[in-house]
C-alpha cells in the first residue's frame, strides 16, 4: 500500500504518521501539510520532526496556510501552542520540498492513477484546492480516507461539528461534491473506539519505549483538555483511528454509504447533514460508525512496543 | 385538565382534536389556528368542522396567516388541497371568534396563570408572536407541548428538518429562547410509535364507527404520500401522538432535558441542533425519545370505538 | 396633527420629542419605548424625563426589550451609558403605563383609523410585532415616518448599515413587507442636512435657554463620538430631522418611491437593498434624499429659543 | 504591453478580445477560459473562433467549468445559447492547449514576474483558484483589471449585483482578499460610457467591414435583451470598456482606491460592500467611476474601421 498523507500535524496526527510509517508493507510516498490544529509552518515542522523521529526520509510539502475562504482558526487550545504539548523536540534536520502541496497532490495522482491511497488528517483545504484544478482527483487515487465529521451530530468544536470539517466547511463541501469514493472516519468513531483511558496510558508508559513516551508526551495537552472539556475517560486519538482504518479496512465493524452535505452557514457551520429520506440524492460518502476497539488499541500497542 | 390547542388543522390535527375532545376530564378551552399544512382560512374551517363533528362547541380563533418572516409554505402535497384528503365535509355551522389568536393566547394565559396546558400542532407562528408581546407566556401556562422537530436529524420536509419547525424556524427559535418549560414530541416519535399499518387501518375500518371512518378518510392523502415518499409501513399520526403525550404524560418511556437551537439558514433550515457537550448551555427543552406504542394505539382505538 | 412616537430614547430622540411637543398644532398622543440606543428601562426613563422637562404629560408605554430574534445591541458607545451623555437629570416623576407598547400601537390604530401619524426613532421591534398581530397596522395610521436606513450604502454602525435597521433587521423587513405607506428618513439625510457645526453649537449655547443647554448637554457624548469616528464637522441629529420631516413634509426637497429590501445575513446585516431595475417589484417605501437644511436648522433654533 | 486574458467568451468578450488583438504594441500571450456567460466548452470555442477571425494564433487554455462552490449559472438568456447570438460561425480550426487554465495563470505569472497584465472578463473562478495555489499571484502580474461589480449598488443580474461577481462571489472575495492591486471596471461604467445607441450601431453598420458586422451580429441577442430588460438606449459593452481601460489607463476620468467586500449570502449575493467609514480597512481595490465615453467609442470605431 502506497500512501499520501495530508495533515495539519499536531499530536494525534503525529501518532497517525508513526502508525503509517511503522506498518509493514506500507510506503508513505509524500506528506502534505495544511493549516489546521496549528499554523502551517508549525504543522510542517511537526511533520518533519515526526518522520525524523521515526527515521523515515519522506518528502514533506507545505500547502494552504488557511481555508479556502475563511481566516484560519487553530486548535492550539487543545494541542498546545506548538501542537505537541510543548515537548522539547529537536528542530527538524530537513526542509519541506519547494513544490506547493496542492500541486503535489495533483501531480502524484496524475502520475500514479488509481495506485495511491490518500489519507487526510486535517481540514480539507489542500484537497479541495487540488479538486478545483483537477476535478477527477478523488478517482485518480485508489482510495480516500478522511478524519472528518460528526455524523451523529455530537460535535467537538461546536455543538454539532467536528473540527476538521468546521475549520474549512467549504473545502469539505467541495470534497463531498466531487466524483469518486471517500470514507469519513469521524469524531464519533474516535470517541467510541479510540479513547486511551488512564489504564491504557499506564500500560503504554510502562513499556518505557521512546515511541510510547513520545505518544504520551506529545498528547499531554490533549489529555488535559479531554479531562476538563470533553468528559471522556482519557484522551482520544481521532487521526490514528482514521489512519488505522485506512491501513486495514477490516477494522471497520459497521459503515454506511449515504448522502451527506456540509453546512457552511455560521449557525450550523461544519455540520454533516445526512439525508435518510427515500428520495435522498445518491450516496457520496461512506460513513464509518463502528470499529474494532480492541484491534485498534492492539495496533497502537504494537507500534509503541517496537 | 384544561387545554388550549394551537393548530394548522389538517388531517392528523383533526384526529388530535378529536382525541382531546373525547378524553374524559379534559376541557378544551380554546382552539387557535395558524397557517401551516393549509392556508389559514382552511385550517380554521377544518378546526370548526372537526369540533362540530365531535359535537363540541369550542371557540375557535384565527391567528397568523403565515410565518413571522417568511412566505407561507403549506403541506398540501401531503394532506391534500383542503388538508382533509378531499373528503366531502359539511361547511362549518359556526364562525371563528373575532379576537386574533395571538391576543387569545396572551389573554387566556394572563387570566388563568399556570392553570392551562398549551398544545401546539402546527408552526409556532402564533405562539412566538404571543411571546414577543408577553415574554412570560410559557410560564403563564402550566405545561406546553409541541409537535415539533426531528431531534434525531431525520427530517420529513428536508433531509434534516421536520415540517412544523421548518415552516417557521424563527418562531421555533423564539419559543426555545423563552423562559419556561416546553416539551417537543417530534417526528422521530411519530415514525417509531404512531404508524398505523395496513393491519391497524383494517382494524379501525372494521369498527364501522363514524369516528373510525372519519379518521381513515381524512388521512387518505397522507396514507398515499407515506406509501410513496416516506417509506413507512402505513401512515403516521404526528399530532395525535403529541396530543396523547400531553393528555397523559405516562405515555412517555424516555425523554431528555437538553439544550437545542434551531437553524434558520437556508441550507439547514429547521434543523434542531442539540448540544451534547459538557459546556452546553442550560437545558431549554424536553425532547421525547420514546413513547408506549401499544398504549397510544389503544387510545386511538378507544377514541374510534366510541 | 396627532402623533404616536416610538423611540429608543437617547440624546437625539430627546430632541425629536422636544420638537414634536413644542410644535404648535401638534398633539403627541402616546410615546412607546423600545430597546435600542439604550436598554428598555433607560429608554423609558429618558422619554419620561424629556416629556417632564417639556412640561408635557404624555403617556409613555414600554415595549420590546430587544429585537424580534436577536440579542439587543445598544449604541451606548455613541450616546453614553445612560444615552444622555451622563447629564445629571432628575428621576422621572411619572411611571410608564401598564399596557405593553405593542398593544398600545395596535389599540390606538384600531381606535383612530387613519387619524394618527406614527413616527419611529428607534429599531422597529415594536412596530413589527404590532404588525404580526395587526397586519393592516400601517394603513390604520394616516402616515408612518421612520428614522431608518442608509439608502446610499454609507453606514454608521457597519460599512453599509444604519443603526436602527441594523439593530433589528428582521423588524425592518416586516415593516417593508407590510401593506401601506412608509417613509424612511435615513442617515444620509442626517449626514447631509442635520449636522450642527461648531458655529451652530456656539449659536445655540449663546441663546442661554434651558432648552438649548439641554439639547447641547445631552448630545455631548454624540459630539465626542462624531469628532473621532464619523468625521463629520460637528454632530448630527438623525431623529430630529426625521421628526421635522413628519411635522412638515414641505421640508423634503427630493424623495423617491421605490422598492427596498433589508439584508438580514451577518455580512450585510441591515443593508437597504434598493432595486433600480426595470423589473423591480412595486415600490414599498419612500426614501427621502434631500431636505432643506436651513429650514431644519431654523426649526431647531426656534425650538431652543423658546 | 503583454496581456493574459481570462474570459467566459460570449459576445462582448469577443469584442474585448478583438480590441486587445488589434491594439498596436499589445501582445496577447494567452487566453484562459472559464464558465460564465456560457458553459466552459462554448466559451473556449468562442475564444478560439474569435482569435481565428482576427487571424491571431494565441494559445487558449480551458479552466474551471464552474464557480468554486456553486453550480454554474450562465447568462445565455442575455447572449443567446451559444453566447454569440446564434450567428453561424465556423468551427474553430485549433484546439485548446492541454494545460489547465489555472495552472497556466500560475505558470505565466511565475515565469514572467511583474511583466504581464491580467485582464478578466468573466467570473473570477480561475483567478481565485490560482490564488489558492499561488497566494502572491496578483503581485506577480504587473497589473490586474477586472470587468466586475456594481459599485453603485445598481445591479444587472439582481437588484444589487453585477453578473461576474454574482456568478462566483466567493471567487471575487478571494481576489479582493489577496495582496496586490486590482482595478474593477464595473457595470456602472458600462451603463454610463459603453452604450451603443441606435445611431452608434447604424454608424458601425455603415462601415460595412467584417469587424463591424461581426461586432453587431454577435451582440444582436444582447441588443434585444437590453431593449426589453435593462432599459438602456441601445446595448452596452461591459467587457470592451474594461479592456479599453486596461489597454490605455488614460481613459479613466475618475477612480477611487477603497475597501470593498463581496456579499456571498443568498439575499445580497454578489453585492460589493464599499466601506466609506473613517475606520474602514485599508483599500483593496481601485473602483473606476468614470471613463471618457467619446474616446472609448473612438477606439471601437477604429477597431471596426480596419
Amino acid at each position: 500500500m502506497r500512501l499520501v498523507i495530508d495533515t495539519d500535524t499536531a499530536s494525534d496526527d503525529a501518532v497517525a504518521l508513526m502508525l503509517a510509517i511503522a506498518t509493514p508493507g506500507t510506503q508513505v510516498e509524500a506528506i502534505t501539510t495544511v493549516a489546521g490544529n496549528v499554523p502551517l509552518p508549525q504543522a510542517t515542522a511537526n511533520a518533519l520532526v515526526t518522520t525524523e523521529f521515526m527515521g523515515a526520509d519522506i518528502p514533506v510539502y507545505a500547502g494552504r496556510p488557511g481555508p479556502l475562504l475563511r481566516p484560519a482558526a487553530t486548535a492550539q487550545h487543545v494541542h498546545g501552542p506548538d501542537g505537541m504539548s510543548g515537548v522539547a523536540l529537536p528542530a527538524p534536520a530537513r526542509s519541506p520540498r519547494p513544490e506547493h502541496a496542492v500541486e503535489t497532490l495533483v501531480r502524484l495522482a496524475r502520475e500514479n492513477p488509481r495506485e495511491l491511497t490518500l489519507v487526510t488528517l486535517g481540514p480539507l483545504s489542500n484537497v479541495a484546492t487540488a479538486l478545483l484544478v483537477e476535478p477527477d482527483l478523488l478517482r485518480l487515487y485508489d482510495r480516500v480516507y478522511c478524519m472528518a465529521g460528526a455524523p451523529d451530530g455530537h460535535g467537538n468544536i461546536s455543538a454539532v461539528a467536528e473540527y476538521n470539517v468546521w475549520a474549512d466547511p467549504e473545502a469539505a463541501a467541495v470534497v463531498l461534491a466531487a466524483p469518486g469514493d471517500v470514507t469519513f472516519v469521524g469524531w464519533n468513531v474516535s470517541r467510541q473506539s479510540a479513547v486511551f483511558t488512564d489504564a491504557d496510558q499506564a500500560r503504554l508508559r510502562r513499556m518505557g519505549t521512546p515511541r510510547a513516551d513520545f505518544l504520551l508526551d506529545v498528547n499531554a495537552a490533549v489529555a488535559d483538555w479531554c479531562r476538563t472539556v470533553t468528559g471522556l475517560d482519557g484522551f482520544d486519538l481521532p487521526d490514528p483511528v482514521a489512519m488505522a482504518v485506512a491501513l486495514r479496512p477490516d477494522l471497520v465493524l459497521r459503515s454506511e454509504r449515504l448522502h451527506a452535505a456540509v453546512a457552511t452557514g455560521d449557525e450550523s457551520r461544519g455540520l454533516l447533514m445526512i439525508d435518510r429520506r427515500r428520495a435522498a440524492p445518491p450516496p457520496n460518502v461512506t460513513i464509518v460508525w463502528d470499529v474494532d476497539t480492541a484491534a485498534f488499541k492492539a495496533d497502537i500497542d504494537r507500534l509503541c512496543a517496537a
